[in-house]
């Protein structure tokens, strides 16, 4: 008789999405009239980039053709893609980036789910709190969270780093031994930065405990600040002790184009094995690249027309972000994030409960968001409005808020 | 400290693809004027269907417009696909699937690998011998194969049936308890198919034991005996034991386009839960969806022009695999496959062991083949040959081979 892998039944029902989602949509049955705009959800609304797009009508004419096709590519990405990554994204920076490092994917929610193949299920996991679930989800599912603790809104094997307005919502290490940490930075949901001296303290922690950072920078493209990091092989010590995760998804809006990439140091080793051959060895087995299309769109991103188109989306959503702080900052609310990350964090008044205060805009001001408690206990009182809507809608959804308020 | 995946560290080193490509170039390199012919790959050659590329050409502009722009699509699959999917491969050939049971993803080879994330480790997996590796290396890394025996060429947790020329290549459920078994038919790489009647004593096996059978039709496009079943889902019974994987990488040579499907049919359950449930909440954790330029590519494939012309390409390859079976065969070889598959297998003469066959055939003919042994230990003294290539090339393959023995 086939067994099941019990983990999967103690993931709870209800994931945070489908729940924000049932929520308006049963709003709206009640409400046919309302127009709701919706500040919810982390997806992008511009178009590709004509440097992209022209990219992948010539890689689609190329695959009709006998001379032009391209069938099974290398597991890894192609070459093209691998070098553009390495010397724009990180040589040009001056990281030691090398493309035997890079592996391209179809998204980094996949690689951050599928790092855990290569790593023993006896780790002990840090995450942020609040966190993007699936770092989560993906270890319980593994069998490394333990029990989920309804009550508590929490597994008790992991380890929960609170990310609260006192330690302005970037950690520190924790007391307790742990193995697996991941942070994202910029991140979602509260919009924080991690400073330089911030993750040299978590390098020289790893590095000293053996841990490996798992490090999402998806929103990279986000940052302003000079003086904030990139990248965690920005810091020194960095590449014996991290995994980085980016995606263009929000680079490039690439969410329904999916390409993403994952870089593995080759000095990075734990248990005498180098965390480049497992994961290269797990790639390779378990998956078989990137469409060509969709390889080639992504280097055109890095081409001066896609750099400079890629920008000026980006400074479309950092424009809406800033009407959000600036917005809600002057009606009276605490605003967090929002200057190097497309999210913005937003305490509730009056230490309203998430829920309650997502209902209300939902209600008063037919504006859908977040309610932070979903991401975590530690997120309660807070709600998450994203940067990544249409200029005049965001200014209106601003708008309607103030007026309730 | 961080503790790795130590089942990673028992993968056998090489890989049978990498040693086949490593003596070709060792070959190479000492004979710079010897013009290869690879019937060694298991990769398409023929361009994308004009269908196929029209539509993906629709996509792309689509992409590029703020009305027709799409992000992240379904974690399932695009409904439009998914419905294609359930009409045109299944209902129109009298089986009930419907589009919730469909899983667009982007291979057959990364789900055939993370289905294993939905199963618990302590199944007893059975797998035929020769086999494609990719069943046997995931489960290796899930801790479900035990300790591989350099000896035997096995791992000592596996039932491996041996699949030969006594039993036409087509096993018997075996006598031992086992929970997970992997079929491939049309097979890869014996190229043997499986009748009505043999189908129907696995999903008897499967519904008495509670065993799940994970199907593999990814060559079905190939099959031209009318009786023979292109789904295991022809069989009655079969909802409440299989999952299927099919694959357009063969079908409509989207091996660098990268599209698949997975059906989980409702009924199926074990340990009173439901597996299409359990692929679900895995799919929508740990995949983005594939994207939505290659979803519309794998749609046009069940248009009129689409399908006529990804039959021509089948056909152009099946005739490919006749001008093998037959010269080979008037050569005095014996041959077994090659009728509905892509994949002749071909036993060696005189007994002559897979590799040094392979050698022999590589130094003489210059033709590249992958030595049976590969495979696992039942290959041994078959080579398997491909029908992908260029029809000529095909031909002076053959007639080379023909001439040195």
């Amino acid at each position: 008789m086939t067994k099941i892998n019990q983990n999967f039944l103690k993931l709870p029902g209800s994931y945070l999405f489908s729940e924000v989602a049932r929520r308006i949509s049963a709003y709206c049955a009640g409400h046919p009239d309302a127009k709701i705009i919706k500040l919810s959800i982390g997806d992008v609304t511009r178009p590709l980039a004509p440097a992209v797009t022209a990219a992948m009508h010539k890689a689609v004419d190329e695959m009709g053709t006998f001379e032009g096709f391209h069938g099974y590519g290398p597991e890894q990405g192609y070459e093209f893609l691998r070098e553009a990554v390495a010397q724009h994204d990180y040589q040009s920076r001056g990281m030691d980036v090398k493309p035997e490092e890079i592996f391209i994917s179809d998204g980094a929610k996949s690689d951050c789910g599928n790092i855990g193949d290569i790593f023993g299920a006896d780790n002990i996991v840090a995450v942020c709190d609040p966190v993007y679930p699936v770092y989560v989800d993906t270890n319980a599912m593994a069998g490394r969270a333990g029990e989920y603790q309804e009550a508590l809104g929490r597994w008790n094997r992991l380890v929960y780093m609170p990310c609260v307005k006192e330690n302005g919502f970037t950690p520190e290490p924790p007391k307790e031994a742990v193995d697996l940490i991941y942070l994202c930075f910029p991140n979602n949901p509260t919009g924080a930065v991690a400073t330089r001296e911030q993750l040299k303290t978590w390098v020289d922690y790893a590095n000293r405990t053996g841990a490996v950072i798992l490090y999402d920078s998806a929103y990279e493209a986000f940052i302003t600040g000079a003086d904030i990091p990139h990248s965690i092989f920005e810091i020194e010590g960095a590449r014996t002790c991290a995994i980085e995760f980016r995606s263009y998804s929000k680079t490039a809006g690439f969410t329904g184009n999916r390409c993403a990439y994952t870089v593995v140091p080759l000095e990075l080793e734990r248990d005498g094995a180098k965390l480049n051959s497992l994961w290269n060895r797990r790639q390779c087995t378990k998956f078989n690249g990137v469409p060509y299309v969709v390889q080639r769109g992504a280097a055109a991103i890095y081409t001066p027309e896609g750099k400079e188109q890629t920008r000026q989306s980006i400074e479309y959503y950092r424009e809406n972000a800033k009407i959000i702080r600036e917005g809600l900052s002057a009606a009276g609310l605490s605003c967090f994030g929002g200057t190097d990350a497309p999210y913005i964090w937003l305490e509730t008044p009056g230490k309203m409960g998430s829920w309650e205060f997502f209902d209300l805009l939902l209600d008063k001001a037919n504006v859908a968001t977040t309610p932070g408690a979903g991401f975590g206990p530690s997120g309660e009182g807070y709600i998450r409005l994203t940067a990544f809507g249409d200029a005049q809608a965001t200014k209106t959804a601003v708008e309607r808020i103030q007026k309730i308020l």
